[in-house]
């Protein structure tokens, strides 16, 4: 399972001691080849966590041998002193490995603004011991706030995909934050899997939006060891790649901090695609909104005033909202009452129907819960 | 107090029917001249309520002879029917007051998408006896979710400003959710009071951003009587109407629905001041921050997370961060302490010193706490 599901791949997760509610804390996996090719997308924060930077130099030359993640600490605004630690980090795995540390990617997570204690890091690596089956170690290793690990499989024909996420807050696009990795024997280049990530992710993890915060630290990284010996055909490795973020995309938001629900919202009939990622994302934030929905409260005026605040090409006196399917708006005016929507199920479809054009894109978030609170606030930490 | 303070207003306040809760929701404010100036700043939302949609044509010759509000409903997303309610509000009280609806300003407040009951309103309106000491009780009829009323004077050298607001949710730019009518005995044409209510507003409520929401009913009016007599300056009048909308702007704030904090974010030496109010605007829209704050959790992390979604421009390794006084972020890395910041204390300041220029701004917020998302649900309402 996890990230050892496809054929060459080893992985582990230990606990080093990272973090202070104990459990496993360090991640490691091994692309034993025979390709090493890698492709990652990375948070578009501009304040960018030192493995963040570390791993952007890492993937220039397209090939990787090992990633190595940790929870218990973001590693981001810590300054040279943290850059160390992530490169020292790389080093211990380069040397565990007998690969080169300039192959090695780097992820971290948790508070931002602390120093990782790098005694306890290096004593992790040496720790951990590689297997074929250490796929869900090393997705129990990467959990910060996740009530459950996230793994997923897609098998294609004859290679398969396996990966694992973490990510329960700061969950919003570019990327959504979280970590993930994905690992396949499909025998690849770096081009084409780089083509196929950036494809999978502005589909699926670019589109969850649990709360409108977007972390220093997202990293998606896709692995290929080439040990089924099978080079698949591209639209049919496309599909896989965004089947599998897809699937750990909704385990992210299933999970998402305090949640109570999980809210799709479809926008059809935009006069292009980017239209309707601008409205949905609007909804997806409007605090009031999602409020209600907790509330279980199909307020549907509050869709429209977010929808109103975005430059989408619509007509307020045209628009329709459908929730849960029930036509609540009809041509800007109010259709079906409200009282007929049953918002007690956890999933929640939010249906815009602009009358624009024929683009759809569709938003995945959560409501706003006392928990999302309570669980951000001090009190939980 | 409030609207009838200056000279040449009367105003009145009483309990129409329109809100479940009880209580005065229908505000009647005339200006009794010897001149009838006005402006009007409206929401930039694209989804404006039917009383926007009629007080836009009111005011495009710059005369107003009265203003009517309502609580109980807000008249948006209610098509023709809601239009021709709006229309019949401003007719009754041309009616009642001898002057054309032509010049009869209205602004409603409450839920989006209901129908108003306009037999209601019609006795309402027909009901007000409007008097020089009847800004209290307007500015009771204008409240919704607010705990209190809010109302200011400033005095100017031989002229007078008095207003009143309300305000609680919803409270975001372009412009924060309120309703807000603002009179004088100023001697001053419609384009000069104009200029100074958007240099006004542009400096506060515009920068009040509670929950990031933006309303489809929001009103600022400024009513101009002149019976004073006195041409003021123009420098000083604009100084005296920001002044009365600054203290407006925070009393709104300080009754944000379910706030413990009011929270000033102060962006200095940004390389401009748009730079400087997107970069506030993003932290005062971050939830996990404003989760935080509500624990009094110094997480200066989320603020640095916040400012890195920005366009501003600055060099992440060279950002100062101060809490309550405490420098917590100094050139991109952990300053001093962060358990020396005490966030017990209603009022919040977050500095950002972006080392890039000579600009500056500030973004008034509230925390994200249990009291907000309970407000919100469906259990409150």
């Amino acid at each position: 399972m996890s990230v050892t599901h496809a054929a060459g791949f080893v992985a582990a997760g230990v606990e080093a001691g990272l973090k202070k509610s104990g459990g496993k804390d360090l991640a490691l996996v091994q692309n034993v080849g025979p390709r090493d090719a890698a492709a990652v997308v990375f948070t578009s924060n501009r304040a960018k966590a030192n493995p963040i930077i570390w791993s952007q130099q890492v993937i220039a030359d397209g090939r990787v041998s090992a990633i190595v993640l940790n929870s218990g600490g973001a590693n981001c605004y810590t300054g040279t002193q943290g850059f160390q630690v992530t490169h020292a980090t790389a080093e211990a795995v380069g040397e565990k490995l007998g690969v080169s540390p300039g192959d090695v990617l780097v992820c971290s997570t948790g508070l931002i603004g602390e120093q990782l204690p790098l005694d306890i890091i290096l004593a992790g690596v040496k720790a951990t011991e590689l297997s074929a089956d250490g796929g869900v170690d090393a997705s129990l290793a990467i959990m910060t706030t996740d009530s459950k690990p996230k793994r997923a499989v897609v098998e294609g024909t004859g290679w398969s995909i396996g990966g694992m996420a973490k990510g329960a807050g700061m969950l919003a696009p570019g990327l959504a934050t979280m970590l993930v990795v994905i690992t396949t024997d499909a025998d690849l280049p770096s081009s084409a899997l780089d083509t196929a990530l950036r494809a999978a992710t502005r589909v699926t993890f670019d589109r969850l939006d649990s709360d409108g915060c977007m972390s220093t630290n997202d990293q998606v990284t896709l692995l290929a060891s080439g040990a089924s010996g099978v080079v698949p055909d591209p639209a049919e490795f496309t599909a896989a790649v965004t089947a599998i973020c897809h699937d750990l995309a909704l385990q992210l938001q299933a999970d998402a901090e305090g949640s109570s629900h999980d809210i799709a919202i479809e926008t059809i009939n935009a006069a292009s695609e980017d239209d309707a990622v601008e409205v949905g994302r609007s909804v997806a934030r409007n605090n009031l909104f999602k409020a209600a929905v907790f509330g279980n409260d199909p307020n549907w005026g509050r869709v429209l005033a977010a929808v109103g605040t975005t430059q989408a090409e619509f007509d307020p006196y045209a628009i329709d909202v459908s929730i849960n399917g029930v036509r609540v708006c009809v041509s800007g005016e109010p259709g079906q009452s409200r009282d007929l929507v049953d918002l007690t199920p956890r999933a929640v479809h939010v249906l815009i129907d602009l009358k624009s054009g024929d683009s759809t894109a569709t938003i995945f978030t959560n409501d706003l819960t006392h928990d999302y609170v309570h669980e951000n606030s001090a009190y939980s930490s």
